[in-house]
């Protein structure tokens, strides 16, 4: 039985890697006798918004919500549509509904591509970065009182759940087991924020028991992200609430040259709802139609989704595919100082894989 | 009648580098004809607070509450003394009862400092972050439900009031206004927290109509943080609530190669209350005590407060030194590949001083 993946491009420069990402997949499952089949679907983005007044149709659960995987492009078109309606209609529904509880990316300085720290070179930055994606500061909990008087204020709640806090734990703890390093580092500010900090350290200390293999540290952000550009070979596994971790899950890949390329997925652990990969680039409506976009985020997170849908072989020879194709200068795309357009970058990686 | 300035040095290497600093400010102050007076206190440390079970004695505002700027060192020693004890204790309550609403922290990249950033030159990196720094993220209002439990959870508020974001977004716009590029960019992440982001991109938007000659334009703070690392040329004044202007403010000087020489100022712009100028480097129990600890961070830090106090030469001054002293290998710190030690980096600035 082949594993059934919801395809949904997107928006502006979704709609070009995605043919790329799809490519890549099916050369590796070839090669590796995976069974894939594509669904494809026009929703979520703002084409299907302009036609239907929603992002989604009412049945959008019922029409994705049985597939193993969701591979997205990407989403959101500012000048043409707010944020809110854009994404919150779309990602961040997908994770709430779906309780993809984990957001999860790699950080990996790749050959090819310029480092913008001094003088690290492929190898020296390696690490994940493991996102709580359910709750925390994305409450929506809140409001404003006395408005528009000089009395006004706004309040806005971040939130903790003992469940919700644990299991991000458990999952990044495993992870840090599961590397040779085993390492975890915890993103805290519990000397400023003073009730959920803490709380979140409480926690981190308890699970830590559960894994006595594993080594593990804190940092305020505040030095952490200082920590990132000074000492990114620190790091291994670095685990962080739903803002903290959106915030390191940019810094980092930044950190190793480009957000161009990075992937991330959107992970419910337990397969009770199917996960979303997706590039952590958006549409980027600036170069969107051009046929120069860099398809290798929407590629390595091809690798991710068959990961994790247990298909390690054929993961592992995408990455390494993207790996080769981007130490060739011909076969990169232009922001990498390549000329290769996204087809043939994306051809480039399709025959690399073995 | 001289400027009565109150000097707490505090723990660790706040204690070593507090020479130095005044040191520097007394052959200012004589090259340029001001008058300081410098009154010591002990209290605001772990050794205060070993003899008298608290950080501070009971009258510390009629102490040192109509002082002209108050000059400190470091605090916290986190092996003796919770930082919930000793940084609440002191620090944060000068924030709150000194309503020093502006924490204000240049990014500048020195001469002698070698950058983290690939290929980035003295004068490439040169801007300031102005943090809020009495509400926003750092309320004290929340709690725990249902505690040990597995349906536990804890909330913690954030808090923004018309006062507190218009002052501090009116104190940036304002440095912006006064600075060659008139550039101001905002920190948010209204894409995601939903309801007190997007009240003070509100407020951003508001306040710009009072100031037609200054650009600005907003970041989400997770891509913020990577323009940080990939394009430090692009910020000239850049605004954030007291969590973001924190992260801003420690990833900002790494990305100059070192928070250990950089300095900050917590201010009440009206002078109701004294400011507290201070190094951004904490106590460092790690190296306090071998007099190798580098002064740099305290001596720009009383740059800042002349600046503040009105004392504009004198406060130029003394950068130009720093910048002169930095240049010099052999009169600088271990910490920056040179073999000078904390007095004798301290007495090349002051001798630099012209
Ligand atoms: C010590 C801590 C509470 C403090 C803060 O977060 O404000 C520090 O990081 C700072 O920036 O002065
Ligand atoms: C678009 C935005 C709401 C989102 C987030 O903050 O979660 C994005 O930054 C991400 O990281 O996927």
């Amino acid at each position: 039985k082949p594993y059934r993946i919801a395809v949904i491009p997107g928006d502006g420069i979704g709609k070009e890697v995605m043919p790329e990402g799809l490519r890549v997949i099916e050369a590796a499952a070839k090669k590796h006798g995976v069974a894939v089949q594509f669904d494809h679907f026009d929703f979520s983005s703002y084409d299907y918004y302009e036609k239907h007044g929603q992002m989604m149709p009412d049945d959008w659960k019922a029409q994705i919500g049985s597939h193993d995987a969701i591979y997205f492009g990407a989403v959101g078109w500012p000048a043409k549509i707010a944020d809110h309606v854009s994404l919150w209609g779309s990602l961040i529904k997908f994770r709430r509904e779906f309780d993809q509880y984990v957001n999860l990316r790699p950080v990996r300085l790749m050959p090819g591509v310029p480092s913008p720290l001094a003088g690290r070179k492929p190898g020296d930055i390696d690490f994940w970065v493991v996102r709580e994606n359910t709750e925390g500061e994305y409450s929506s909990v809140g409001g404003r009182m006395f408005p528009d008087t000089d009395r006004e204020f706004v309040t806005q709640q971040t939130v903790m759940t003992r469940t919700g806090v644990d299991r991000i734990l458990k999952f990044a703890f495993e992870l840090a087991q599961s590397r040779p390093k085993k390492h975890l580092t915890s993103a805290t500010k519990s000397n400023g924020i003073s009730i959920t900090m803490p709380y979140w350290d409480e926690r981190v200390e308890a699970m830590a028991k559960n894994y006595p293999g594993v080594k593990w540290d804190k940092y305020h952000i505040d030095i952490l992200t200082a920590n990132f550009v000074l000492h990114p070979d620190w790091f291994d596994v670095v685990v962080g609430s739903n803002l903290f971790g959106d915030i390191l899950s940019d810094l980092g890949p930044a950190c190793t040259g480009t957000i161009g390329i990075a992937p991330s997925g959107n992970i419910n652990p337990e397969r009770n709802f199917p996960s979303v990969f997706e590039p952590v680039h958006g549409s980027a409506p600036d170069i969107a139609g051009q046929g120069i976009a860099n398809p290798i985020g929407m590629i390595w997170s091809g690798a991710m989704m068959l990961e994790h849908l247990g298909e390690k072989t054929a993961a592992q020879a995408i990455v390494g595919a993207i790996e080769r194709t981007l130490a060739e200068r011909t076969l990169r795309t232009r922001d990498l100082g390549g000329n290769a357009d996204t087809e043939a970058c994306g051809k480039a990686v399709a025959e690399m894989v073995d």
